[in-house]
């Protein structure tokens, strides 16, 4: 008999690396608590390549959890090699500057098998990361095929062209202006019924310092995911991404400048909206260096507070994690306590 | 302009190791001749695993002519290492004694990709074999999956059980009595058109000498083959893989055993059988030490030589198809000269 869960039921929507170290440190923070931790990941960087379903976001979760990432390199596995990759290049295979390590594609052989097999994405991760001892219930947002796609000016010819994202990302280094980003394949998708109800039935909605826009922005363009994200009970509180506007990972200035958000721990937040006024946050969690600036934004009626955010380790990311639980454990209007 | 080839058009039905091996050596035999080599190889042990398009015999063929094979193993690529396949074990994809080494999975890989993408597994091995040197036409005898299987009364039980002939052949090694061998998919298949104009074609068609039942047996019961090779205006030879009684690679004693056919070299010649006859051959290569004993086939109407059949190193298994090759240009009846 399965003994139900006695402690909260925490729900985190993420994207993959940045997304990844916070589930970490959350981990750390709740271990031996009883609470229960349910991953909601983006699936909109996720790509068939060579005929193999690749999806970086749950991957990176996944090996981050599970004490397999490469913490130097900071995504990937740990004592990767590149063997098979370099096969395919030579037969003229694949994108050759989307090098794959050859324990990273057992992950992406196995899933396509099991994708194959006939399980959706929500099986074949489940069954993926029974390999590993996550501690937590790491869930696609969807089980159908949404794929960003990034609207560029060639800088060859200047002709407009739509690329997919890790394009976009990892050949051009989000170098080349985005235009606009399209999420092949959302109108038909759905959110899974696992990821609704893991977000109906929380008693605490995180938002992970992911990308606001191809991370969480993507997730919560699911059909099904706001308006759940909107509807719960639970309050909802994000931490932010950008750090004295900077963003913390990655090239995220370059995904908001292409839909027009400045690049700060407030305009972000403004961009999500409280959830008060139709939009997806109770509480925001700034850096300390954001924290004057950030005093503006309550006036939307999200609670804010200022902590380091910077996860430069596991204990400090905890520390991280519980602001934000407890920042949702104190709702809006009741700032003495 | 392609220059029309002004040699002998030699066409070759293959197996895999063997197949390979002695291809090898009538590559060496025919260099600089003007010579074109055609091979069309057995595609019955492929699998598909783990979503991957497994091809043994083709990239047998291919990496021994492309120097790229283990000469110490006897099979697969040189230096190989296992780490995808170790990935996948510990996922529980695929077939945990079928180890598929990682430069080999990249072929894998790439192939499985180009067929998603629509190619024929004809245009598939030709783009695979246009990263290496091979100086032969690879050709699969078809593009059709047809997957030997094999029946066998299982050990546990006693049930009548069939597996796929990897699974009989590497995992059981053969040990298990093979009650009959299942051409999965045959009904429907054909051979392709290249095939089949490579044999119609031909200035000379040797049969490798490789395993008689699933290697060369298979490949002539494509519904095409067989009629090709009673068709052909070329003379057609066969190199026998019985030596002394027993089979010269791997386990093909228990594949002859399956089908009533005893393991010697005669035994084999009256199986495939003289094209004057109905059967596949004009002439029929047997070891010095089977001299003796093969003499009596000639009744047949096969023209039956006796020659070094160890194929040892490249010179002597070029001096095994010189042999062939001049048996082909003495026909039946033609002893004296």
């Amino acid at each position: 008999m399965t003994v139900p869960p006695t402690g909260p039921r925490v729900c985190v929507i993420a994207g993959g690396v940045g997304g990844a170290r916070f589930i970490r440190g959350l981990r750390s923070h709740l271990d031996g608590t009883g609470a229960t931790i349910t991953v909601i990941a983006n699936t909109g960087d996720d790509v068939w390549l060579a005929g193999l379903r690749v999806c970086p976001d749950l991957d990176s979760i996944m090996y981050t959890l599970g004490g397999a990432n490469d913490e130097g390199r900071g995504w990937g596995r740990l004592a990767e090699s590149e063997r098979v990759s370099a096969e395919l290049d030579a037969y003229g295979v694949g994108w050759p500057w989307f090098t794959l390590g050859d324990l990273d594609l057992g992950t992406h052989i196995a899933r396509s098998s099991l994708l194959r097999d006939g399980l959706t994405l929500t099986e074949a991760t489940r069954r993926l990361c029974a390999r590993w001892d996550l501690g937590v219930d790491l869930l696609p947002v969807t089980d159908d095929d949404v794929e960003t796609h990034v609207e560029i000016l060639d800088p060859l010819d200047g002709a407009v062209r739509t690329i997919h994202f890790e394009e976009w990302w990892v050949r051009h280094r989000a170098a080349v202006p985005a235009r606009r980003f399209v999420q092949k394949g959302i109108a038909s998708a759905q959110a899974t019924p696992e990821a609704i109800t893991a977000v109906l039935h929380a008693d605490v909605v995180l938002v992970a310092p992911s990308n606001p826009v191809v991370s969480i922005g993507t997730a919560l363009a699911i059909p099904g995911m706001a308006d759940a994200v909107r509807a719960t009970a639970a309050p909802v509180v994000g931490l932010s991404p950008i750090i004295g506007g900077r963003a913390v990972r990655g090239m995220a200035e370059a995904c908001l400048a292409a839909i027009g958000v400045e690049a700060t721990a407030s305009a972000v937040a403004a961009h999500y909206g409280a959830r008060s006024g139709g939009g997806l946050l109770d509480g925001w969690l700034v850096d300390t260096v954001d924290a004057t600036s950030a005093s503006g934004i309550e006036e939307l009626g999200l609670r804010v507070r200022a902590v380091p955010l910077w996860m430069t380790d596991v204990d400090t990311t905890a520390a991280m994690a519980a602001a934000a639980l407890d920042l949702a454990r104190h709702p809006v209007g009741d700032r003495a306590r």
